[in-house]
């Protein structure tokens, strides 16, 4: 069965990553068939990801870090993360999170109190009732940490040029270059010997952080006369489609869907999403639908529809033209429905959750704002 | 009397500064008559003192800031900062002295922890055996310190632009960008809510920093939709000359006589020292010297002779040819040697306090490295 429809014209697009050294993530993919994101080649593609397999395999220890930049609302692409943060954690990952409030602020002007307020209620909120253990999560505010965090982050300025960021940055700006500085430390501080010591970690992001990925690998190494970090490790995911086409972005209303949005309003939107429809429906049935350009079939595909063979039964209904746009939509609305039905349930209990468990942790470094 | 002999023709030196707004002095010269200094007019500049005069003479609070750069030893040019900050603690100011080790990390590559142990002996050590009461002072590593300190000066990198940058500091790096947004915050985070809250602050400075005291007046009224900072004032010290002429630099052992040299030492580098005297003894008893060209008389004037009646009859001798360079040199010698057997004693208790002052401010907020 060839399940994944885009994974040939997918590849042909990230296929250029690969030259920067990013490898394919298809040796792995049979190997965590419990991962929709791998089974499925959602996730395409690593850095080191050997690594990471040989601790999960061996039940030692490796950490998982991700970061978070609070503006806008929780969606259907932040959930693709949140998945992945919480499977790593339940194949024994120490979790690191970074709320990425100074990012945020200087790349974006979002005041540090609102940044705060997203990321408790929106974020973490989403994270714990997606399936985040909370306890056996370390979160951090960039704002506000512990000096060994600042102290990595300022002198990784020792480690690289302005050209430098600026081949993988474009125009730079003070703001620029201190959010790349605060990532770099985000990525690596876990590994100081004050926190795990030195770990294999890895970073699943999308296809799009790759040069990150890489100038934090570099200023690892270059590093090596103050620190000991073993190179950080990545995976990267295809983005989820925006319900027009293009990108899913939060600063765009009609592109996402919010895990906390009403379903009605859910409904609406998968109504009018972007389909891989014909022209007329007659034609339809005879030509069938063209479910690689159809976000509706997306939806099922990373988030909506678990079981394989169920996936491949509504790829061949819409190929074949057994079904159409309405119906299909219908259903897919129907399964949203229940899913964020269920989930804001446990939204509730997530968000004190949430706001107990970053004020706990916060209060160890003092310097509330 | 004119008793300074640099008065004018350093004016005309230092004169430009002036169109950047920078102000003269003299109307405080006569008002701090117990400052030998301010009295002599080696602080010749300020902006915005009319602050710190006020405070000082209704007795309320203010803040004296400084940094020290810990690379190489303390000498005579350094004495002229921790002279005034022992002053300034005198008149009522609330002492912040930041220990620029990123700083000597980016810029100078001093390690750490070789930072440290030169920030302890040498120069905190130097500025207690020089009247510092440490426990009145407030002391921080850039390396190791509060998170509102940080956050401030992350949130200081959205008020600049790197043109702006370029225009004061020259070609620009990662590693100058992070040392000057560090010392932006160094000057003004005193007065963060969470210390001393909005109080004038003057930093004693000499002339070549006006640029960065500019920079961070303007970050300062830039950041007023977020902080609320006193604009902090400044002075402006003329340099010790170097002992052969030119800059006295840490990195030249011949231009510098260090607080902890031997007399012996110091000596030697007296009597070869640079000074105004004619090519032959006989010219010198006709013409007379020309102090305002003499190292040795900077001595004096600077450092060693506080009676100005004393330092006029020096003056005299010298102009009239009534004493030759090599009797001149052995008197400042002597002087020295007294100076330096006196506070090398000191030395000895000031060390030990150095260290456990710092130990007990710095276990406040962890991270030790």
């Amino acid at each position: 069965m060839e399940l994944d429809p885009w994974k040939i014209s997918d590849i042909s697009n990230y296929e250029q990553l690969f030259n920067f050294g990013m490898r394919s993530f298809s040796p792995f993919h049979s190997h965590y068939s419990d991962n929709r994101y791998m089974r499925r080649g959602i996730i395409f593609g690593h850095r080191d990801f050997e690594k990471i397999d040989r601790a999960i395999s061996r039940k030692e220890p490796f950490i998982m870090m991700t970061g978070l930049m609070p503006s806008g609302r929780f969606h259907f692409g932040h959930k693709m993360v949140a998945d992945e943060i919480v499977w790593f954690q339940g194949k024994g990952a120490r979790v690191y999170i970074a709320i990425a409030d100074i990012e945020s602020y200087l790349m974006r002007g979002v005041p540090l109190d609102i940044a705060k307020k997203i990321a408790l209620e929106e974020y973490i909120a989403n994270y714990i009732a997606l399936g985040l253990d909370p306890e056996r999560s370390h979160f951090w505010f960039q704002s506000s940490y512990r000096p060994e965090y600042y102290r990595l982050s300022d002198m990784a300025a020792q480690e690289i040029t302005l050209n430098e960021l600026r081949a993988i940055y474009g125009d730079l700006t003070p703001s620029k270059i201190i959010s790349v500085l605060k990532q770099v430390s985000d990525i690596l501080h876990a590994q100081l010997p004050e926190l795990e010591g030195k770990l294999p970690t890895v970073v699943p992001v999308g296809a799009d952080q790759d040069p990150h990925i890489r100038l934090t690998r570099d200023i690892a190494s270059r590093l090596s006369r103050t620190y000991d970090f073993e190179l950080p490790s990545a995976t990267f995911h295809r983005f989820m489609e925006g319900l027009q086409g293009g990108k899913m972005s939060s600063s765009d209303q009609k592109s996402y869907i919010a895990l906390t949005e009403s379903p009605e309003s859910a409904k609406k939107k998968v109504m009018s999403a972007k389909t891989g429809g014909r022209e007329t429906a007659d034609e339809q049935r005879r030509l069938g639908g063209v479910p690689e350009q159809c976000v509706v079939y997306k939806l099922y595909y990373y988030h909506l529809v678990d079981d394989d063979r169920e996936m491949e039964r509504i790829y061949n209904e819409c190929k074949t033209g057994a079904i159409l746009c309405g119906e299909c939509k219908r259903r897919c609305a129907s399964m949203l429905e229940d899913f964020l039905q269920n989930h804001q349930e446990k939204m509730r209990a997530a968000r004190d959750t949430a706001k107990q468990v970053i004020s706990e942790q916060r209060s160890e470094f003092g310097g509330e704002k």
